[in-house]
């Protein structure tokens, strides 16, 4: 093992010049990044190189295409999850990736079956529903009872135990839009813990407004929880418009009564894996830069934002690097995770896998898994060596138009587990405005990815595997 | 019969003083009909009253809202439509109106039920499907054939007899976005006639692309219709994106299975009607100004701006007049008319049952059934008189942006079996530019309805119902 010292990330710095290299802006009266970012080029002629194929290419889009055409949904666990991984082995493969490997492991499998919803008064009106990930069904024939509504979780959270015996309860509440996705956290706490929370009361069902930021009449499934230790009772989320009907009859007054059927159900154990291909470094093989995405998806939409055009971006960047002919001091592992959306499964069986093989010669670690969205910042990982390295190399991103960002990363869902075992990190920030729109709904299809977008994600990434082989730093305190 | 002549028409010009009425707008530098617009003011301190009202207010976009919230979805001979009729005569009651009625008639119902599809070759993916209205369904167990591919319409018509024996028909093709909507009729050929083309040469159902402008994963619906004299065969839409999709698997070269389930079936006679509301002329109230929209939707959303939006207007029209204290010297009867959406059988009821009672003494009529978008333009309909005596009124509603627009129209929809019978027509032009976004699907629900918009309508119907109450034109010819 290669005993990297801080000094590693100072003397990168110097070598990147980043003190100096920022390339001036000339000019004053432009307040947008973009154009500032055209008038910005980069710093080495190897980036040059790198940022020129992408940026002309296609090849993140075309493999998000590849994958989400003759592939579609990628449930975790199901059929189609495995057909993604032979995909993921012959494109591995067309591409000229080396050591192509797939590793399995188990997970428990559900499937979601049919659902409905209705209200049944005070008038009849279908509602459009879907149940969340790991949720159970409603009994044979569904149940139909009198909803009790709850303006966000903390009213719920407030509600007295035993008051809802034998009620649905309904939730409701915006999620706020943002650019970096900070609204996702607070409106996912009714998604995680509402079935639990009303089924303390006594609930028997429960209904939220979408996790999702659209007005569109799609119903935002995402995985649930349960505590063990309370009955399941079974979960489904509304399309905002739904919701948006629901509050308004409420506000009017009326009691409403709901039938719903959801059909989901536990399926026993399924097989699920992860596949990776690798640029093998040329002075460092055994020192890794993983970048990765996740090849599952939900079961509902063919999974392009997410995370098909992570797995895109990844992909593309790595095939940019053989492209341009240069050769990379360390390896470069490309990893497409399997079921993430249940539990970052594939990133716990990464981290058990390799624990004990390679964990601790892996450089940095970053997924792609937060939509096809120009990149508009970077995140340090934690500790001062990365700090202090990313921090040097942060300038070399303008030219794309990132810029580095306040906080730590954990650098994405998959690799939270190879963070806790102490695997350096680095995160780029894409801009999901729009990506709750789409996110985990029947909506999340190809057709919403902007190739040029993507293409300045492949460009990042190609530059970030570049500097980080180049890179002598460690990314890790001792 | 009161026997007008063309004379009406010019002393109505005159008394509008339509030649020197057009307020000038002194910004020689706008080119926004926006912004000249809110330079402009009514030309009458009756038209500015009602618009100051309707501008001010809610007046349509309450109704509306209580129409699409309290009753939902209003497919034509269902019980939600029959809900509609009497939330109708309520509201009517409500707001002021006087001989307020509504008269039944019988149509073919008609329901969806269960439907999927899926690609089960080359690979395993779910599509949204919808069934167009009138299909008949699959057999029992649905139907699984090769799937033969089409560009459009006109392609299918130009296939041989016979060459598509026992298979799927897919016609593909996008309808054009445009502000009047003149994309919808050459899309919407392969809607009501692709059943019976494709029968012709012996393929056993039909797929198409949506009739519609989005790129959301929602199917349009819509009647279509049946050649008596060919087989029926079962006929339903996919979603934009799953359409994009399929085109994308069939340009890789692959042959496709489909697996198409539609459950939808005839139903039997069913009752709709048309529910009616009048303030009444104070010095001719046997002359009738009519202005409708129609109270049905289909299933699949609300029919929120299909046509609940019209409801809104042209019932708040009416309202507005009444809060303004003007008394109208004609009446003014507001129409909604059922089971528009399955072939204007409300229209075609209206026209049957005013024939010989009062149908010639209709002023004017017309239908707002373009959704909640601003009118931008206003038609004349046929005839010199209504020409002459239009063209006239025209500069009157510049100060709401409305310009007279070249073209006549029948005036609407459910105006058509009316014209037909000689009854004189106008028709504002809304702002279509988004409207078959949502048309006939599960996303047309009240939160896609702009309130700023839906008042500057209900001020140019309220507008429209005073001018021409107050004019002595007959709008026809002898």
């Amino acid at each position: 093992m290669i005993n990297f010292k801080l000094v590693g990330a100072l003397s990168l710095a110097l070598a990147l010049g980043a003190c100096g290299t920022e390339t001036s802006n000339s000019d004053s009266h432009s307040s947008q990044s973009e154009a500032v970012a055209k008038k910005l080029v980069a710093s080495s002629p190897e980036l040059k190189t790198l940022s020129d194929i992408a940026l002309a290419g296609l090849h993140g889009y075309e493999i998000t295409q590849s994958l989400t055409t003759e592939i579609g949904a990628r449930q975790a666990g199901s059929e189609n999850e495995a057909l993604a991984r032979k995909w993921a082995e012959h494109k591995f493969s067309d591409l000229g990736f080396k050591n192509i490997k797939t590793e399995i492991f188990t997970i428990d499998g559900w499937e979601r079956g049919v659902e409905s919803a209705r209200i049944v008064s005070p008038s009849n009106q279908n509602l459009f529903v879907t149940a969340l990930g790991g949720s159970v069904g409603t009994p044979e024939g569904g149940v139909q009872a009198p909803v009790v509504y709850f303006k966000d979780f903390e009213a719920l959270k407030s509600a007295p135990e035993g008051g809802l015996d034998g009620k649905i309860v309904y939730i409701t509440g915006k999620m706020e839009r943002t650019k970096n996705g900070a609204g996702y956290g607070p409106a996912n706490m009714k998604r995680r813990n509402g079935a639990t929370e009303a089924a303390k009361r006594g609930a028997i069902a429960v209904l939220i407004r979408s996790v999702g930021t659209d007005s569109h009449r799609f119903p935002h499934t995402g995985q649930m929880a349960y505590d063990p230790a309370i009955k399941k009772i079974p979960i489904g989320a509304l399309s905002a418009p739904d919701a948006d009907q629901l509050d308004r009859i409420f506000a009017s007054g009326e009691d409403v009564v709901i039938n719903l059927k959801l059909g989901a159900k536990s399926t026993g154990p399924k097989t699920s894996g992860n596949v990776m291909g690798e640029i093998i470094g040329t002075e460092h093989p055994e020192e890794i830069i993983l970048i990765g995405a996740h090849l599952d998806s939900w079961d509902l939409g063919t999974g392009a934002i997410d995370d098909g055009a992570g797995v895109g971006i990844v992909m593309g960047a790595a095939q940019v690097l053989m492209q341009s002919g240069l050769q990379p001091k360390r390896t470069i592992r490309v990893v497409l995770f399997g079921s993430e959306e249940i539990g970052l499964k594939g990133g716990f069986a990464y981290a058990k896998a390799h624990k004990f093989t390679d964990l601790e010669r892996h450089v940095l670690a970053t997924e792609s898994d937060f939509g096809a969205g120009k990149i508009y910042g970077m995140q340090t990982g934690m500790g001062e060596v990365n700090h202090t390295t990313i921090r040097a190399m942060a300038p070399e991103f303008k030219f794309l138009a990132i810029e580095l960002l306040e906080g730590e990363s954990t650098g994405g869902p998959d690799i939270i587990p190879l963070s806790a075992e102490g695997v350096p990190t680095i995160r780029f920030n894409q801009d999901g405005t729009d990506y709750f729109d789409l996110h985990h709904t029947p909506d999340d299809t190809f057709d919403k990815i902007n190739p040029e977008d993507m293409a300045q994600n492949v460009a990042a990434y190609a530059s970030l595997i570049w500097l980080v082989s180049e890179s002598t730093s460690t990314f890790k305190d001792e």
